[in-house]
């Protein structure tokens, strides 16, 4: 294994993540914050010597980089980024417990929004600023965005691709253009975009920049966090529909928006994971707005918000306009579906993506036409490309690791004796990346409840679910230790 | 397609359940009791015309017979067997409504053991006597036992492969000896022989022969149904044990009992789905007894308990010693995800199959190893034998059709507005053929609360979960029905 490499790629996360610190500093000292000030400065002067001590130990270190080294450098760079991020929550006394603050920092950074605060406007506007700002920069990604702007390695691009593939999300990641720190600097100017015009139409609704900038790093992000106790209750319609309409723009794969730009809308209609992305999310709207019209005066208020909380659960948002811990089973159960099923591949959403969702309703039906004639067999096909069979078989394992995580976690965490929905939704809430479950864990509630062991294990969850699971495996996994 | 094969095949099964009806109108003649005397002998009637009409219609089959009819016939086989072997219920009034009648028929064949009577003790023997061998035949398989007793075709045992091969339950059906037909003898002829003990160790407890043969039919099926509406609770602990013994006897890959026959113990031991099976269920036992230690009064007592409950739903049998409902939240979940690991490939249980969570694990691993070194990848093996890559993608698909099965029922039975504990825990008790379930469902309550819509989707998962999905999912397909 190249340590030195992988504590080089580190040193300068970290350097990333102090400069993104400034703009807390700023609020802070705006307000006339001094304890939140100090806290922030304390935590970038540890961040720097850090990154100085990495700097002497990695001096020298040599361009080997393989798979192994990129799943590696991707798993512990966001545990290291996650410690020093929970940093000004800790000093500040904001969050005192270290624990406390890891969960509420890593479910900032995977864009999970799950919180153990239980009076969010409490907090001073510095932190508020840095808790939304980790969505963002976790939305897209922190491994992509220095692809984007350090050139790394002055021999090809060879191992920024293993950094690509183990950080973003989906079955197949694919290079947009053929150099990938072109595809970095795409990515992150589509996002930038995108955001920029989702914090201009929150505006347009009267709410005030910090906020607007705050919600829109939690919609771009796909993340959830909200600078108000009752997430996004009190903001207007309008608001919330301009949240609907972002929410599910960035779960959509942003190749997509690659190919609108150069003018192929076809093949984004013909897109078979857009396609489902759109059915499904279609489809359980109509679903919970019949099955909770009761619940509202008007069919338009039950259709709004139907579509909004399929939206924030489907894209794993997890932002809410009515407490959906009330409704009946059937759209409870929906919802607890959508989060399995989640945004598209190349999205910031989490879940298991609507991509894989397509490759494993294909497996499906090859299975039953290999089951019914065994000679017969046609080859899977997505977007009518051939889909290559280790790509399958990487999707197939997806799924046992999958399960099998949930099962574990459902299992550990149960040790608190809370109800097995509370249990299973908190596992599925922060695994899939989402925030709020249901019941003990439900969206006017938080995950304050839970016992240290339990934040541990969600936490572990919430990294493995926004690495798509391997990057965070392999650290646990006696295969990587061993001796080449 | 070959219909008429697939008519005559119908036809010998129903003549056989005919058949087996006889002793239940002597258990009724003995109490006298003219109703339910009068109701098997139309039921006998009934199917004797049914399979007097199917002689006439299927004269002059072809032997041409594919996969595609071996799925086929299986799946429906099983359907009509239910349909018929309903009736008695219907006709002595003990269930007047034929949709709980098929519910409470298919969970007894499917060995399911779920039920919808509130008075199981009402019935008389007769009806008590036909519910606890539809365990017993199902357990084994009908299929598996026509292939024992009849020379289906002159033509070879082409056919009889494809039977055997849709009926049995496990990743990869292989016959223990050459012939087809001597493999299904053999499998019941050990299967009659471990009855038996059962039914003698149960009879040196004390309770009568009645009992005895109805509680072992439960055990050898690993079905569930007693005779008694408090399940096994009132049985004492001696009897109780020799259910615990028997069930995890029942549990185990018929083809180690060849094995022992034969002297090969260390292959049995070495065998790593029996490891496995058994390495779970001490695991479970150890956990569940700590759990609940504050419920009884001594160790012993929560040992006896945790065993038996661990057994019984492990080995997917459903029969209660204790109301696991009130136990602590990790004792539940674990129970909850032991329905899912089920008992070994090849025996009469449900479930998952611990031969499949094998592989799964040995998939994944080779996963990991493939991500960390994509160039360096040995092939699975079990019991140090290679596995065919069409075992292993066939694996990987069942998971996928029982995660979408699960999804897709629990979906639909939450429009009845139970709790989500209910909900999930109905699909997963009647899918992997175990019966109670939690919350509503659990072991000291029953099915009846349910919508007649909830009660067809819940029938369709205990065949889909028996005859492990493809050969139910083949008649929902239009693949299956297209002209050739």
């Amino acid at each position: 294994m190249n340590y030195k490499i992988i504590g080089h790629i580190i040193k300068i996360i970290l350097l990333v993540e102090a400069v993104f610190m400034l703009p807390a500093i700023a609020y802070c000292l705006a307000d006339g914050d001094r304890t939140a000030c100090v806290s922030f400065a304390v935590s970038i002067a540890i961040i720097l010597a850090v990154v100085a001590l990495l700097h002497f130990l990695c001096r020298g270190y040599s361009d080997k980089f393989f798979a192994k080294e990129g799943l590696i450098t991707v798993g512990a760079s966001w545990i290291f980024m996650s410690i020093f991020g929970a940093l000004p929550f800790v000093f500040s006394s904001a969050i005192p417990n270290f624990i406390d603050a890891m969960f509420e920092i890593v479910s900032g950074f995977t864009t999970t929004g799950a919180s153990i605060l239980t009076d969010i406007e409490a907090l001073p506007r510095g932190l508020l600023y840095w808790r939304s700002f980790s969505h963002w920069l976790g939305g897209m990604g922190v491994l992509v965005f220095i692809l984007a702007i350090v050139p790394l390695s002055s021999k090809g691009s060879g191992y920024s691709m293993h950094l690509m593939r183990a950080e973003s999300p989906g079955p197949d990641v694919g290079k947009l253009v053929p150099k990938v720190r072109s595809t970095a600097k795409i990515l992150y100017i589509i996002y930038f975009g995108i955001t920029a015009l989702d914090v201009f139409f929150l505006m347009l609704g009267g709410i005030s920049f910090f906020e607007a900038i705050c919600t829109a790093f939690g919609t771009a992000g796909t993340g959830g966090f909200s600078v108000k106790n009752d997430s996004l209750m009190s903001f207007s319609p309008y608001v919330q529909n301009v949240c609907t309409v972002f929410m599910m723009l960035f779960g959509v794969n942003f190749s997509c928006y690659y190919l609108l730009i150069k003018g192929n809308f076809k093949s984004v209609l013909k897109d078979e994971e857009f396609r489902l992305y759109i059915g499904v999310a279609v489809a359980s709207t109509v679903i919970i707005t019949i099955n909770t019209l009761s619940y509202y005066g008007t069919t338009g208020e039950a259709i709004h918000h139907a579509a909004f909380q399929v939206a924030s659960i489907m894209t794993t948002t997890g932002f809410g306009t009515v407490d959906s811990d009330l409704w009946p089973a059937l759209s409870k159960t929906v919802l607890l579906f959508l989060m399995f099923c989640g945004a598209c591949a190349g999205s910031t959403g989490g879940g298991i993506k609507c991509g894989r969702v397509v490759l494993y309703l294909k497996m499906l039906r090859q299975r039953v036409a290999k089951a019914l004639h065994p000679d017969r067999v046609k080859k899977i096909t997505m977007n009518n490309q051939p889909v290559n069979s280790d790509v399958l078989s990487a999707t197939g394992s997806y799924l046992i690791a999958y399960v099998l995580i949930i099962i574990v976690s459902t299992l550990l965490i149960s040790v608190d004796n809370f109800s097995f929905e509370t249990n299973f939704s908190a596992v599925m809430a922060t695994f899939n990346n989402i925030g709020p479950g249901f019941g003990a864990v439900g969206a006017v509630c938080n995950y304050s409840g839970f016992s240290m062991f339990s934040k541990i294990i969600l936490t572990i969850d919430m990294l493995a679910g926004r690495l798509e699971i391997f990057p965070i495996l392999v650290l646990f996994s006696t295969q990587t230790w061993k001796n080449d």
